[in-house]
């Protein structure tokens, strides 16, 4: 069998083709889109991250501010930061990034980022309302699995889904938006007895359990479609997926890469959502 | 095989023993713990199970209130009572009663209802608090199959458990509950395609679908553990679960039945909850 390969890059350039024009809209109207996004850890792979974020917001005409709290930032400190900034009426978008200092918790300190600006859906009231079915920004990791399956036209009612991953900020919102779109859920972890017994039973199998190629052939029903959340350092200094793509090439139907499959999708989503911000506060 | 039955009001007795010495010393402290159940309809059902409830908590030493706004409330009016019954601080527990007037959406109205009173866990927020893992009231029907299920010691880690029903009340809810007690879990619904193939692998298998016995003897593996949580209007008045009991029978090594199963864990854990939050409030 052929796999296909689900590039996310192609998505992702549409999306901020759309958005550049947008948000140039909504700065002539005087609503320029901002983002800001609370940094407290100085941790490498977050740095690229927001380095590269940064940088495709200002390609899209979104203004970008890293608030840098420091390493050693109290959890009182990122909270009362939270608030002012859902304050301000110029921030339309809040990020708070991973990792924090060890006695700060995302889930509570994003519960202080206001819900209209909580782009990437952290808050525990974003959650509770895209699982109540009601209006709310996903996280964008998990809306990014979803605008691929359906960039491509995977049917996903009355099929199979299996996440693999628990995250609060991917598997379970995933789940989530694969279960309001009508396909049987099942939810994998590190606890899972017989992993492959329950992925072979996937239509579509959304891996996002952050170790390395631990979804191999076997694990991968004939036919499957395969999304690859994983963005694991590689050896060389690249990234690795938590799919085993050669060994799934040839038995999936379709795989998004890695690096450029769901990574591009969230970053082009994360600026999509703070324009969908925006625009609501546009006169 | 010999199937189990795993009755619930065994466990509602001693839970409300418990609560009932609790409840008294609370009272004695000052703080009698109060439930307020806000009802808009004239659903029969809806009124036999308000006065179930207003006996039980009488019998348990916790005052009821049944507001009763009546059936053509506005959804603004119910939201201002939920409002004031959440500031009112001799209020510890408050539930909307469903069905509600068909402009009233029952999650958009819960988010008027305080966390620490929302003893049916029916707010977004505690939805989303429970799906991060952070403390809150879980909606007490889904918070009574676990109570079932951990009363007669029924082993949850790396187990399959497969929940039919994803309603915000029950499915969902008792999804993430399983899912926290590290079951890999699957939901599946009314678009699940062949659900027999689905719930054929559930060691616990969890239905709440409410449609009367639509789970039989060939949905059920061999051993497994079945919790029934339908409550259909039966044709001589009485209850009818959603699993057919008398096929599935010899063949699950468990069941609960219905009544008497998950439908008295559910009114005492409403008054646990209840007296919780009073706890939290006293001196």
């Amino acid at each position: 069998m052929t796999t296909v390969e689900l590039s996310g890059s192609v998505l992702a350039r549409e999306l901020r083709a759309k958005l550049a024009e947008t948000a140039a809209a909504l700065t002539t109207a005087g609503v320029p889109p901002r983002l800001a996004v609370v940094v407290a850890t100085e941790d490498e792979s977050s740095a690229w991250y927001v380095r590269a974020l940064a940088k495709a917001a200002a390609k899209t005409g979104i203004d970008c501010d890293v608030v840098d709290l420091g390493a050693t930032a109290e959890p009182a400190e990122i909270r009362t930061k939270l608030a002012a900034l859902s304050a301000d009426p110029a921030v339309h978008g809040i990020i708070l990034q991973t990792p924090l200092p060890p006695d700060a918790k995302a889930e509570e300190l994003a519960a202080s980022i206001s819900p209209e600006k909580d782009v990437d859906g952290a808050s525990p009231l974003s959650l509770g309302r895209i699982s109540a079915g009601l209006p709310a920004f996903a996280p964008a990791t998990a809306a990014a699995v979803l605008a691929v399956l359906d960039y491509y036209e995977v049917p996903l009612a009355g099929r199979h889904a299996v996440v693999v991953g628990r995250s609060t900020v991917v598997g379970k919102p995933a789940a989530q938006l694969l279960l309001a779109r009508n396909a049987t859920v099942t939810v994998c972890h590190s606890r899972t007895r017989d992993l492959g017994e329950q992925t072979r039973t996937a239509d579509v199998l959304v891996v996002a359990a952050g170790r390395s190629r631990m979804i191999t052939g076997e694990h991968v029903r004939p036919g499957a479609v395969v999304v690859d959340v994983g963005t694991n350092p590689g050896e060389d200094g690249g990234l690795v997926g938590d799919v085993d793509a050669e060994s799934v090439r040839g038995k999936a139907s379709a795989l998004t890469p890695v690096p450029g499959g769901v990574g591009p999708v969230t970053t082009a989503l994360l600026l999509s959502h703070t324009v969908g911000s925006a625009s609501r506060g546009a006169p």
